[in-house]
């Protein structure tokens, strides 16, 4: 399955198949320089997979987890990109999960402002949401993205061949962005979701996926309106993610959006049928955190905001999601209901 | 004085005016936060005008020099912004020359994937030449500008009364990339700089110097193709920097770049010419580098491009600049006539 991706004057292929991990160098001009970007948890055997395609890899391998989202891994991508002697006209490839695509990606936007990648994601996340829309970013003493940068791929190549090798609660977490994107823009994808086998449907999961965040980042790429809609559940999200810590109690980013869409669904009966496919999907129902709590984080949250009001997402019906600016009392009844 | 820039989507103006400094709150929206970048050559004074305007100013004082065009600066800045809560609708001020603005502009560029950006430019050449074109920069290792980004600022405020306070030195050297855009492509300019008083006529050189680099750069924004005429005399200009070392002998760049030009000029009339207008603006007209050790360095700052010929700026009337590739015996030719 392939997609094509249209941002101003700037077009890409996306491809969805099982076994194209083997087949980049047939897809991509790599050319005579690659630097191969990647992280400790992504299998070797893709590592050397993607490698043996590229006339002259420089491998990178940094360690697996949120702490390689940061200037120095950044730093020590572009250091060795300088000393290697690469070039405006060479290519980084992007081969791992969100972390990686976004250290890298933020690498490809400023290596001598600017040169190509290539994603290649490898977990459900990345495939399902995070390899495309442009967006790269860093985090700066624990504070999420806050250095960053817009730069598109030249092309994204999407084996789900490669999710059989992740751990289920990560994969399940993956599928939360997927459950988020159906909820709040396409009942087809949602549908999917409640009805059909998730594993023997995973190409079209996938597929209507980046087709709806095609859509809306196409039509906003700079985040300044309806780009929004994708932070669907991320408002109390980010206060679960933060508040389970990181003891035995915490949630993944998909499991907290997950938990964090609940309070915005309009309908009780949406509600049960979101929760009967978290169910289906192995995401959690429930979470340890109270309400004050949740509603202390989100306001401390809000400091880089103007005024008091809250933009949030919320859903009537599946694919009919949409943005209210509401204040903080009508934002606490909500968590309270839930 | 005003210029409008029209970069695609981008559109900002550069007003040229004497005492703009001090106007700069009632052209600009600065709003609530404004991250006010410059450094310890800039004069108190200005700091304080500026800063004067904002209704509640961080000031960052950066020291003097390419050194503050690292890493660690921008990360400074972007810290400093993330600790005070700077959100993406407020605006970064670079106040300074091609040092701050360029480590200001990265910071605007990646600062939450981007925010507004005035430029203030105090030094020549930062007016003449640094302050457009959307062009941020970093050095990394002592390598120039190998990581950056492309960004427009949203004001460009040149106050033409700043550069009564720099060493006449500098102010030549600044002088150079003027002399650069009327050689390349502004048979007015260069007249100008020939037959009239430079200091009576500075805002027509600012003017004219701005008005072509607009020309070029809004035709092809990215550099890949005619912008490189903005590289005229740069080819040798970055040899004889190299080879002038940090001594007594040490040639600043805009020097380093007329000189560059001479070898490059096709006929001994424009060359002869083009010494006398050299001379007038105070820049030094010989160099005691030898074209072994030119042609050295030029073809050891090759490897970062792809094969073995050089694409070099040549004029043959003023204002009549063009590209040329050219290979390494021909360029050998040309520095050895020089």
């Amino acid at each position: 399955m392939k997609l094509q991706a249209r941002y101003g004057g700037i077009g890409y292929d996306i491809v969805i198949k099982r076994g194209i991990l083997s087949r980049i160098g047939m897809m991509v001009r790599l050319g005579e320089r690659v630097m191969l970007v990647t992280d400790s948890g992504v299998p070797k055997r893709y590592i050397k997979t993607v490698a043996a395609q590229c006339a002259n890899p420089t491998v990178l391998i940094l360690s697996e987890g949120e702490g390689s989202k940061s200037i120095e891994a950044w730093q020590r991508i572009v250091s060795t990109m300088q000393a290697q002697g690469f070039g405006r006209g060479d290519i980084i490839v992007a081969l791992g999960g969100g972390v990686v695509g976004d250290v890298a990606g933020f690498a490809a936007a400023t290596y001598m402002r600017g040169v190509r990648l290539c994603h290649i994601p490898t977990t459900t996340t990345a495939q399902v949401d995070s390899a495309i829309g442009g967006k790269t970013a860093l985090n700066l003493s624990g504070v999420k993205n806050t250095v960053g940068a817009f730069h598109h791929p030249c092309f994204v190549a999407i084996d789900p061949a490669t999710l059989a090798t992740l751990p289920a609660r990560q994969h399940a977490a993956g599928l939360a962005e997927a459950l988020k994107m159906g909820l709040v823009g396409s009942r087809e994808l949602f549908e999917l979701l409640e009805h059909q086998p998730i594993e023997e449907n995973i190409e079209r999961i996938l597929y209507h996926s980046l087709h709806y965040k095609l859509q809306i980042t196409q039509q906003d790429e700079q985040d300044n309106g309806n780009r929004r809609l994708l932070n669907f559940g991320h408002t109390i999200g980010h206060a679960l993610e933060a508040a389970s810590g990181f003891g035995e109690n915490r949630l993944l980013h998909g499991e907290a959006v997950a938990l964090g869409m609940l309070p915005m669904l309009e309908s009780r009966s949406l509600a049960r049928r979101t929760r009967a496919v978290m169910k289906k999907l192995g995401l959690p129902l429930r979470h340890s955190v109270s309400a004050e709590q949740i509603l202390k984080l989100i306001s401390s949250d809000k400091k880089r905001e103007d005024g008091n009001m809250y933009t949030v997402i919320r859903v009537k019906t599946p694919g009919g999601g949409y943005l209210e600016t509401i204040d903080f009392e009508e934002l606490r009844l909500l968590v309270q209901a839930e």
